[in-house]
């Protein structure tokens, strides 16, 4: 058996990820900054990774990361990057609270029309409350609900691309049969949160069903993922929680009666990448040395989910009570810093530098290492790169890390096929309503 | 004083207009035909056209119009489509009773990005009632109400497009503030049907606001575009109707406090081109042919609100109660079918032909004539041009037809500026928050 590919996504920020990564001499930034984004794109697919990942936010402020406060929204910009590449694969995040499950179906399928199948969704709950206020809700749904609501809301969606048998469009001029009788399917869903009867005005699109991601580590989310994930974005600090993780989720892949292989979990790394140990530390303190304290302080809050602008920096991370906003992410967080015995400063610098994924930083040789490591511990199916600043980190890694990784077996050479499940393994989806047709 | 130009918006469909476009031995199709449509795109953009126009429906069944069948969901494409195309206009319709007026302003704001300028907005209330049961609802709002909620959407939707001042994101990275302060403004709207504080997460976009379009002629939908609309697209068949209309119009227009001028009336015509008169005849002849009577019945009887399976095709049309769905719509069918005598046939075949709107078939100077009598009446200030199928009877325009009109100093021979508004002659909006900067 040869020892399988890491997988690699690109989770795309026009601002980098790193909190003042976008002050850094060589950066160019911009969540609207359509050559740049087209520039780190083509670099990505130039260094064969699997998929570009953007995340998706539904409010912004002065406060928010500079990545956050102004983008282009996500399906709108992968809709133009399916035209400017080629293989790779395009995933974003939509929100499952915060949408419809009928004109989430729409666009998801789109793309995978548009790029020829190289749609990924990125399915996630909606964290932050106080996207209510920009949708005409009262209330932001409890985390558990929210959950709930997910579940359902994939359900739909997946049912609705399956309106269309493969090969509903025949077209044939002669007949005047634009489409094959009965190859459309009503879905006719009346479930406890949504009523959506179909069919989907999209037809089965290349992959069947786009890819879909989940981010949630919660207990519910968990559950969720190994149901109906085939991607699973993470973020673990270290090698024995990572491993925990990854192996306790490809349990319950296999207790839902599915195949662990079929379900990749991706850990976020923050890659600071230097010619040599010294000028990588040196970057990274560079890095560090350029966030504004209220900015950093501002950032931690948020992710705890809780103002901790009142407490002594240099002392240790203070009894929180559980918040019901980010309750995975926070977790870690908070686990951390109790394990690691890490002061609010040490972790506001963490928080900082890659909004508490893992930093790694070195030379290619020792960013290789750090990422082998993990992966043959199985703690991974591969890595996010969230890196710390554009173009040129990005380009480093591409140039100088990946040829490290190929030398040892590790990074893919070239595209297997045509469609991200296929560069992924995946399984196309059966169609739940028409069966596939004899070859 | 110059001759203005006779405004060009290419209405883009898949299968074509006409509902057996599709069947003709030249026709291409599909409403996923990603070549076909970059192929078209491309085509009108040689052409100078102004504007490529995507309509959109949020149903979908074996009765639909093939071009509404299955379909890439409008904003998709177009980004797609800007990354394609330099010059031309890309307007898509969006729903005011399906959508939420955050996420419709910021996927507006964000092909206006991508374009560089180019993006427009055609707003409509949705007709259809049996839309609802995709979403969730119990009930379709009735027309009125639909008008109502469609001026809020509207409201807010602009308010949100002026969030951020023009020179917000300063990326100052000495001081490091990635922007200005003072330069977000949060709408905080709470109105009769939305509460959306906002600000929007898209900074203002190349044309301050996308063009807005508006389709609907009822008495609401008329007083909605005088105050809102940068363009009307509309459905008269004769030269009085379109002359009373858009006179009717940019009177509303100047009561309103704006210039006539800034509103646009592009009436849809399906022009079916020969190289002599007999061919024109003939192949409009070989269309309707094509035309299946009980899918023609269904789309007649769709466009006004009412089944009319069961009347004699070859007797008048019979008074039925008005609908509320396509209100306007329908009234200029039956207005049509009353002073022109026309049996039900008669007016199944103008449907089939191009749901109601103007078709015109002849040489190419006839085609030209046809436009340029309405457009020397000030019954229209341009066309939506409606190919009976695509791609060879839309090139048979742009070759044959356009250049007769070049030749009359009535068609563009060129762009005028990078931006949507600038080729229309059509003044960026001011911010409404944020005044200009002293240059």
């Amino acid at each position: 058996m040869t020892t399988p590919l890491m997988r690699l996504g690109l989770f795309l920020q026009g601002a980098g990820h790193h909190v003042a990564g976008w002050r850094h001499p060589e950066a160019d930034s911009g969540g609207e900054n359509v050559g740049l984004i087209q520039r780190v794109a083509a670099t990505a697919e130039a260094g064969k990774f699997d998929l570009l990942f953007l995340a998706d936010g539904l409010t912004t402020g002065a406060d928010a990361h500079p990545s956050a406060m102004a983008r282009i929204e996500p399906l709108s910009l992968l809709s133009a990057l399916s035209m400017t590449t080629k293989h790779i694969g395009l995933a974003a995040t939509a929100s499952t609270t915060y949408g419809e499950p009928f004109s989430t179906a729409r666009v998801f399928a789109s793309l995978d029309h548009l790029s020829g199948g190289r749609a990924g969704w990125n399915a996630v709950t909606t964290s932050y409350s106080r996207s209510a206020a920009n949708f005409t809700r009262g209330e932001h749904p409890a985390h558990d609900e929210r959950y709930a609501i997910a579940e359902e809301f994939i359900d739909v969606v997946r049912g609705l691309w399956d309106s269309f048998a493969d090969d509903a469009f025949i077209k044939d001029k002669a007949s005047g049969h634009y489409i094959r009788p009965d190859s459309i399917h009503t879905l006719d869903h009346k479930g406890h949160y949504f009523s959506v009867k179909g069919p989907l005005n999209v037809s089965r699109s290349p992959q069947g069903h786009p890819v879909i991601i989940q981010a949630g580590s919660s207990a519910p989310g968990q559950r969720l993922a190994a149901r109906t994930a085939d991607m699973v974005f993470t973020a673990q600090q270290t090698l024995e929680e990572g491993r925990a993780f990854t192996q306790g989720l490809k349990r319950q892949v296999r207790e839902a009666g599915r195949n662990p292989d079929h379900l990749l979990v991706l850990p976020g790394v923050c890659p600071v990448v230097g010619a040599t140990e010294a000028e990588a530390r040196s970057l990274y303190a560079e890095l560090q040395g350029g966030i504004d304290p209220a900015a950093a302080t501002r950032l931690l809050s948020d992710r705890l989910g809780h103002d901790i602008s009142g407490f002594d920096l240099d002392g240790p991370l203070p009894d929180l009570p559980e918040s019901d906003q980010l309750q995975s992410r926070a977790k870690l967080l908070t686990d951390l810093a109790r394990t690691q015995k890490l002061t609010l400063r040490e972790l506001y610098y963490l928080v900082a530098g890659a909004r508490g994924h893992r930093i790694v930083w070195g030379t290619p040789e020792q960013i290789a290492d750090a990422l082998e490591s993990w992966f043959r511990a199985e703690a991974c199916d591969g890595f996010n790169i969230m890196p710390p600043f554009f173009p040129t980190q990005f380009e480093r890694f591409v140039e100088d890390v990946l040829p490290v990784l190929r030398r040892r077996g590790l990074a893919r050479t070239d595209y297997d096929g045509p469609t991200l499940r296929e560069n992924l393994g995946l399984p196309r989806p059966a169609n739940r309503f028409f069966s596939e047709q004899a070859a």
